[in-house]
């Protein structure tokens, strides 16, 4: 039986999405500053709620980064809201033509971009996901029904319903923003399988979360985020721009999917290289774990199991291989990487092509850190998450990846032959 | 426990996939060709093969439609073979880049055009679709994983084999096309969970088979098929061209799903335009199933039920709905499409463009036929089959629909601030 919730959100959401689809960039815009106005004016009562959370949390004796991620503060409002704000500027991809020619017969076909409908968000503990989902979704004319964490039940509760208030008020149709409130797993596996009013599902948070998700769902699923990225220093590496590479990508923000978890150093460079670089990531408190022939080079280097090689650690640890050839590290990356981030330093034009476009990967690098694939280190102005699935949407998802397509087609009483 | 099977075929074909991606166009349409020549010169070994299934589905006393899906002639391996010479001269979209431009610290970002990966397609009993998939996935530098029905494995094993070998001999790697021989349902929904080596799955056939893929898989699905279009004949609808496209639409190939299964027509026009067109259809041997107010106007209709309204007869029957606005018009078409083709009829600027922004289908059409989406009358050169979800592609899918983008960033040495 279809939980009761889900079904009446379900249908709203629904019937909400096929008003968005054609409502005018300029009430989405007025919607999106009447949301952010909103949350600051209600900040008290976003506070409260949160407290609720909180002490809840702390009862349950939640774990110190879990409070950190669940609390909201004055500053982090405001953050949400100049969110908001900064969403209203960009511009609007739903309506725009991207190509018309002419078919059979002369029936003039044109690629329509278009909201995708009805998008489930399904979501760890971070209540700011609840304001960024929900404005990314409103500015691309989709309805969005969200399912957090119970952890932050009373947060987004509140948040949601402040920003459902604004956006009707502004002219966005009811059922645009949703949140489902029943904690239940039950329902949230329900939801998964929510074909007849989601369009697409986007999980966001560990991964246990993408994976049950990917597991259950019968909705079409964007998948987002694991990172297992690495850095390959090539024979012929400007071996300080490697350095300076390496040492940025895996400590800048370690716990994010694109930091590198991963080095790996040709064999021609691997004694010049290691000792020196490998020194400067100890000293930054990074624990390497490396092969053999690292750990002859580097003796302070752990042993790297074949689980090192495979890990995402989200952490400052980094595991290290020294390889033949270009062709190994290719390999090596083809087997353990989780096709997100890869990252070659090398001086060959021949080598920088061959890693370029033989790398199954999200986003490939050559002389750069990996830390850059990010919607808007990339310019996109915001970013929904990162897709590691090769359909619809790869590497850092903008406004453009939570539209599709239809086919409009202009004739003059043109049947098939 | 992974089926052997599966986990040798699913290896080899991801191994295959780094090569073929990088495999230059001409060794890929060279492979095409030698695949039509092999068709061509070994058609008597598919002969032999075919008359065994056919045969075989004689004594299990398949139906006559199925066996004739299933019956191969010499006529149909050369129009099989002309298919893979044809999809040699259509241009690779492998390795096109969309776009470039500069992000964060000036890092160049280019959108390049590359292979899904590993396609798995799970298709009946045409061994066409063996034939037309193989030559598809190859030009775009997929590997493929073919699991037709059991009725046609002996012809499918021989198809798939002749391809193989001749792809392999022109240069494609090895593995590039294979066939799941193993004809249980268990391989099949095992296959439909084998995220760690395809990418991407293609279910085609029937609304049985779609449903089951969706509802088993966890790869990514590309949904193929089902369509329940509407035809609306709007208030101010040139109504001999409304009877021209109802007529073609219904009658020209019923059995396809870019037919129009249902007629709405504005109550305006309802008096003059139904006992006429439907009369036409009548005759044509289409039975009309209708409202009341249909009833009243064609008596030789008969009674719409709800079911009728959200039925894909694919054969020669019609619902008629009269409607008392285009509003009506477009709910109708919401609560009972598929989303697949809907026109309208009309001559009104205002509810052309209504229409055509506001219904939410892959191919929405003002004044002409819902029989042209197809990806040949798209102008295409070829078609995977017509997708009727939102995810990736949308509509009739060609080449570019069986690949996916990366990202490829030119640095410096450009580190994240």
């Amino acid at each position: 039986m279809l939980n009761e919730e889900l079904k009446i959100k379900g249908e709203l959401a629904q019937t909400a999405s096929y008003q968005l689809a054609t409502l005018p960039t300029e009430i989405k815009n007025q919607a999106l500053l009447a949301m952010a106005d909103a949350l600051e004016l209600q900040e008290k009562e976003i506070l409260t709620a949160n407290e609720s959370d909180m002490n809840n949390g702390r009862e349950r004796g939640t774990s110190k980064a879990l409070l950190d991620r669940l609390l909201l503060t004055s500053a982090r409002i405001k953050d949400m809201a100049e969110g908001l704000r900064a969403v209203a500027t960009l511009s609007d991809p739903v309506g725009e033509v991207e190509a018309m020619w002419k078919g059979a017969q002369d029936i003039e076909i044109g690629r329509m971009r278009v909201p995708l409908g009805v998008i489930g968000i399904i979501y760890e503990a971070r209540p700011n996901v609840t304001v960024d989902a929900a404005g990314l979704c409103l500015k691309t004319g989709n309805a969005v029904i969200l399912r957090g964490s119970s952890d932050a039940l009373q947060s987004n509760r509140t948040i949601a319903a402040i920003l459902a208030k604004a956006a009707e008020s502004a002219g966005a149709p009811r059922g645009s923003i949703q949140l489902i409130e029943n904690p239940s797993r039950e329902v949230a596996t329900q939801m998964m399988k929510l074909n007849q009013y989601l369009d697409v599902l986007i999980p966001r948070g560990g991964a246990g979360l993408i994976q049950s998700v990917v597991e259950n769902a019968t909705v079409p699923v964007i998948e987002t985020g694991i990172g297992n990225c690495h850095i390959y220093v090539d024979s012929s590496a400007d071996l300080a721009m490697a350095e300076e590479i390496i040492v940025n990508a895996k400590i800048q923000r370690p716990a994010v999917c694109n930091a590198a978890e991963s080095l790996l150093v040709h064999e021609k460079v691997a004694a010049q290289f290691l000792p020196k670089a490998g020194k400067r990531l100890l000293d930054l408190g990074v624990e390497l774990r490396g092969c053999a022939r690292t750990q002859a080079l580097l003796p302070e280097a752990k042993a790297a199991s074949e689980k090192d090689y495979s890990a995402e650690f989200l952490d400052l640890i980094l595991s290290v291989k020294v390889v033949d050839s270009l062709e190994e590290a290719m390999g090596h990356i083809h087997k353990y990487g989780t096709k997100h981030s890869e990252a070659i330093v090398t001086e060959s034009y021949k080598n920088a092509r061959t890693f370029l476009q033989g790398v199954d990967a999200a986003t490939v690098y050559v002389n750069a850190s990996t830390r850059f694939t990010d919607g808007f280190q990339f310019g996109f102005g915001a970013e929904i998450g990162i897709s590691t699935q090769k359909l619809h949407a790869r590497g850092p998802m903008g406004l453009k990846e939570l539209t599709t397509i239809k086919y409009i087609v202009y004739g003059n009483g043109q049947v098939r032959i």
